[in-house]
């Protein structure tokens, strides 16, 4: 018998299941320095333990998306090791922020499953959760993956699509504990725009770009444990090792900077599609699209929905052809709540 | 005079000679953090501090091949700066984790001489060490190396040729104090074979492949302040800088998570050969024979010996050509020992 | 109205004026340990807590030119997004060290203007200084860059040169309190060599060379939040990317170990001149020169004058052709003042 894991196909998923992720991992200052190190990242309050301290947190946390990766590059083994597609994820939430010494672990649940009319894929619907060492969840988020089947004569599941949000509405955000933006220095955060600076389907254009090279996104990619092959094995994909989404992601947030350097906190995902691959060469540019603002529950927060949009090159604002499908130029397009000063 | 050493030569090393290597090194979670970077490292003994103490250890210690690479590093300027080959090593053993916060400096003692009957070189056999900050062994290895002499000339020294075991016994291994896998949770660590899942004789293909970049490979072993110029300098090595053979072992025991994901801690090294160079564009594979399986004594804890071949493509199981020699394709065959649950 | 900023121009800037720069750091064990992997940095105090604490200090600082580059990173969006050129750097000294957990901001005072005779661009001079989080200057230095003016017809501010010194006097320096080198280990520093052993005229050839990847140098200058926009995007810069100066000057004085393994901490910066670009792909060799020696008001403590010079190949010792100008394979010419055991 083989002790290596060929991963879940198909028809070993059922609707309820929950699967309880391996490879739990404690962080510390060392992750912080290299989430430095691979993206131009300066927002204050994940830079600086006393901006932290500032507007009511304990300390400087991990950075929010680093987190999301983390939670996510513990699930590749068990949702998408034999996915033929990464179809979307929706209703993302940090419920808490991550420390340095905390231990983050992951789990899923198995919530929609359709298989697909050629019989021989189907999709998966899992809610994944990152847990901390004190059995708090950090964050959770809905994603969908279509898998192969590993035997296309099993029988096809009860189809059940579950009911998603297209996004969350400002009141479902958690904010963390003790945020508190009355005293927020505008100076040291490095930008004055506070919330009621920014209107609804304002465009910002993020002005600068990043040439990507192979061993930045690895060592990015290997950070989060993502171990996916078509990230680092050249054999496999003679034509570029495709870049690990979530550098992309990161990679344009850290652009945002430049235009909303006061958009410090991530808490909501409403969305998201990586419109084209991303590889070694390629020139990361961002620009964000403000598409809701609103007050939160706690003195002096407010929430901002923005569109961040990465491309590699091209012109800033158009996404789609006339098909409707994304211009090749087109690398992200990510739909997510951030918290700001009122 | 110049103030730059042009390192040791033959005649400068005598049976019996002590060498305290330079440059101390205090660790922290940032090499950790670098070590999850640079490898595809899963492990989870040394990812997680939760995890860790279910194991009845304090937190998780740093990597153990890092500390080797970290003392190995160290005897660099004083052993392998004028050696024309290394040729081996051997009866390495890891006596206590090395955690966090601790400072590791080296020291060697010279066991050996024999100088070749060109008069030409000699071979140095030095027994190497590790020692923590309250003055403790964390770990020891015999290496030698085939080194210049300055002077032709000079006199042969007595020949002394140690002697060595092929393998350390499982008797030998020293275990980490407190260690305890009779929590050991199969789950979180990715794979549910103990070790009675291992038959002697069992080969497992590790699947995974990286391929290595020039930065990389500069980045790991600077780390590791090892500072061999064939490694990062292309004027001396216009056909490709030579990959250092930490850098091989390392990314192939990562690799190895894949089949032996509890194979968590290494505490003996048995022998092992660099067969032929790695240069950066190669991808690197690796599988494992089981050598031999062993109970120890702590609770729930057993050893595992096993090889280790680090290939870069070709058919996994063929090592050796009909002359007897590695086959071009083989980076690397290292015979060590790891603890696992039972 | 743009969020994002197109920086300061010339007539933004007034004799007087106190710039606070944006995005405070808290730095750890992590900015510690790339700083390792990124250089070949081997200077016992400054690897070794232990080592540290034999010296006199509570523990190992970060490295001085570290703290220097995170300090300097945070003044480019504010001083040179729209310089023409960097002119110099003078007069920098190391007030106190920076340890793990120290949070840094930066500011800076302009003391100088003078428009060009072109009315396009002006000559600004800052005095820059970084704060840690108890409000005390760890280090300041005097910069001086040509900036753009954004309205040719602006009028010309009144010309104002600060008086600057060419060189600090060693009793200028300021000293880390307790350090003390009277039970200096020189074994584990890794030379012999103390101050009575240079002489003033004495060129050391580092020896060793390193050749420069796009992905190192990218990883370094982030580490610092420096985002200029040269050092990342190959389609402002086709004919490759322009290394950060400062990378230039960490590779160099990591190279300087070799010869000058006891020149510990750098107290201050006489001066600097970046005298070529240079680019991925260069093989970044080092020598320096012993300017001046002196006794310190501390135990065992000396400090020495030193210019560090990098090249990417050529004659070690010939720095300017016939014109006065640097030759082109000179990349780096550094005077500065390191503290040496007497």
């Amino acid at each position: 018998m083989s002790k290596t894991s060929a991963g879940r196909f198909f028809e070993d998923y059922s609707v309820g299941q929950v699967i309880d992720h391996a490879v739990p991992r404690t962080v510390s200052g060392g992750e912080r320095a290299l989430h430095h190190a691979l993206y131009p990242a300066r927002h204050a309050l994940h830079s600086s333990d006393v901006f932290a301290q500032a507007c009511g947190l304990p300390a400087s946390p991990i950075d929010d998306l680093m987190a999301f990766h983390l939670v996510f590059g513990k699930t590749v083994p068990d949702i998408s090791l034999n996915a033929v597609a990464n179809l979307g994820y929706v209703e993302g939430r940090w419920h808490r922020p991550v420390w340095p010494g905390d231990t983050l672990r992951a789990r899923s649940t198995v919530i929609g499953l359709k298989q697909n009319s050629n019989g021989k894929t189907g999709v998966v619907w899992v809610r994944s959760e990152g847990v901390n060492q004190h059995g708090q969840i950090v964050l959770d988020y809905v994603r969908w993956v279509m898998v192969r089947k590993r035997d296309a004569d099993a029988p096809a599941p009860d189809t059940v699509v579950p009911e998603l949000r297209g996004a969350l509405d400002a009141l479902d955000l958690v904010l963390p504990e003790g945020l508190d933006f009355t005293r927020y220095d505008f100076t040291l955060a490095g930008e004055p725009h506070r919330l009621r600076d920014y209107t609804v389907g304002e465009v910002i254009d993020h002005v600068d770009g990043v040439t990507v090279e192979e061993a930045e996104h690895m060592l990015a990619t290997r950070l989060w444990q993502n171990t996916a092959k078509v990230h680092f094995d050249l054999t496999v994909r003679p034509e570029g090792r495709l870049i690990y989404g979530g550098h992309v992601i990161s990679m344009a947030r850290a652009l945002s900077f430049n235009g909303l350097a006061n958009a410090q906190m991530i808490v909501g995902l409403n969305g998201g599609a990586h419109a084209n691959p991303c590889l070694a060469g390629d020139t990361i540019r961002a620009w964000s699209e403000v598409l809701d603002v609103a007050e939160c529950d706690a003195p002096g927060v407010g929430a901002i929905r923005l569109r961040l949009v990465a491309t590699k090159g091209g012109e800033p604002s158009t996404l789609r052809g006339e098909d409707g499908r994304y211009l090749p130029h087109v690398l992200l397009d990510l739909d997510y709540w951030a918290l700001m000063p009122l």
